[in-house]
């Protein structure tokens, strides 16, 4: 079968680059009121190459759009308390806005309890289980970046969510579950699949829009979307040189109405709506008497 | 057609009897070593007929149990303040192990804040945000009453869920969405439908477990579920004279392999689950070395 593709190819970079092209408008009037600008304070221990061009990234984004970064590198051989000195610190600080801390953290350290120790306004990854909670029950104010990346995604490529059959693959803290809660809250009827899931591909044949985030190379194939349906993959894997998602890009391209690539799909929200979330956070912190 | 139904009739009598023999067998014993009895704080606010009733049923259970219940009834009118000052006593109170706030409250007070009162570890109808949190990301040590009930109960009745699919009908804070999360932590493949699902049978028609908590009476019916599926009913509504769940039990009653009823079926699981909440709150409290 040859077919012209009429799927939309689902680009994150206007996406993202509207998003921060508005923060970039609005941050020296907002820092002119506030008399400073926001800011954000990134904690990463030990040396990790990925983490280190992670926090790169996201310093220097931050800095071009006029947001104030703070750099702690801790050795890793860190102790727990004195990485849970320092993140008190920094929720103590006035000109902290945001506090990321990168993760994987070194295996001497609790990750759970350092993540409980970050102020919740200052939770711009939101990590913290109340803030967790409050996302769960629709009361949160920050929204986890991936996962409300790819809300954005979708809106901006106008595709509508309310009463569509969406079928999560994938189940991890930082994607699969606080994505699923965010396209419920957007009323999808909304499916979770994980790896004890007995035919993931029939399931995911049900789809109106099928989200891979399970972290498994090339594993959404054509067989296991319907014509039509829309792919969003949020899986980045290293094969040999290259990147690939989770999904089977050129295989589904003629079959679906949309699909994100990868990379260039969900990758470049990420660090935007981390940037949304420290211009939200400071303006809560700056101006608390205004409602956003 | 005639036909001799062979479902298993899920009551929760059985279940939640055996749960309050362990606790009433384990609370003698306990309440020696700690030198006093686990403690239940229970706030009323305003005369709800209806809250007076689950309030009085909630305490006798626990005396009879050998768990102290101290009892507060505040008036109708009562300020935010106040309420959050009586929480801010029992959280600081030794004697009080768990402490339950019945809801509705009146008009004039802004529930969500009063749930963030209560200490997270006496928390033992899991309504604070962060204990929420903790339950979605499966780090909490307490479960929320009715959901955890419902587990109990597939349980009980060897009723497997690890890879089954699993559709939820409803997605409220108390149960439909904590007991989708409890099901997914069980390995179900879950589904969430709600007001905004297009096609609530078919979805439902897919389901080996179909799970209904709507509040709207007689709304599963038998067109609704396969041949053979599992049916559990969380609704409780009045008909005229009559309590009914959300499921038409006797047309279902054919063609399910087990229902629960209504009244007989959840119903019960609510309080025996609040009992067992309270005495792990109160060991947690006592034994705090001790890991459960």
């Amino acid at each position: 079968m040859t077919q012209t593709s009429s799927a939309t190819v689902l680009k994150g970079k206007p996406v993202a680059d509207k998003l921060l092209g508005e923060l970039q408008a609005a941050i020296p009037g907002l820092a002119s009121r506030a008399g400073r600008p926001p800011g954000l304070a990134a904690v990463l221990v030990g040396e990790d190459p990925a983490s280190q061009v992670y926090v790169r990234l996201k310093e220097k984004k931050a800095n071009e759009l006029g947001i104030a970064t703070f750099d702690h590198r801790l050795p890793a051989g860190t102790p727990q308390r004195d990485l849970e000195a320092l993140i008190g610190k920094l929720n103590a600080d006035p000109a902290v806005d945001g506090i990321l801390v990168q993760l994987p953290l070194p295996e001497q350290i609790k990750e759970e309890q350092v993540l409980r120790r970050v102020a919740l306004e200052k939770d711009v990854d939101v990590f913290h289980p109340e803030n967790f909670g409050l996302l769960a029950l629709k009361q949160g104010v920050l929204k986890p970046c991936t996962p409300a990346g790819v809300i954005e995604i979708l809106k901006h490529y106008e595709i509508g969510i309310s009463g569509k059959r969406v079928v999560m693959i994938g189940r991890s803290k930082i994607v699969g579950l606080p994505l699923a809660l965010l396209l419920l809250h957007e009323n999808a009827t909304m499916t979770i699949c994980h790896s004890r899931t007995r035919d993931i591909p029939a399931v995911a044949r049900e789809a109106d829009i099928v989200i891979a985030a399970m972290g498994k190379a090339r594993f959404v194939t054509a067989d296991m979307v319907r014509e039509g349906a829309v792919v969003v993959d949020v899986g980045i894997n290293r094969v040999g040189e290259k990147l690939v998602g989770d999904c089977d890009y050129e295989a589904l391209l003629p079959k679906v109405s949309a699909i994100t690539p990868v990379p260039g799909g969900v990758g470049p929200m990420t660090i935007a709506m981390l940037m949304v979330n420290t211009v939200r956070a400071f303006r809560l912190h700056a101006f608390p008497e205004e409602i956003l």
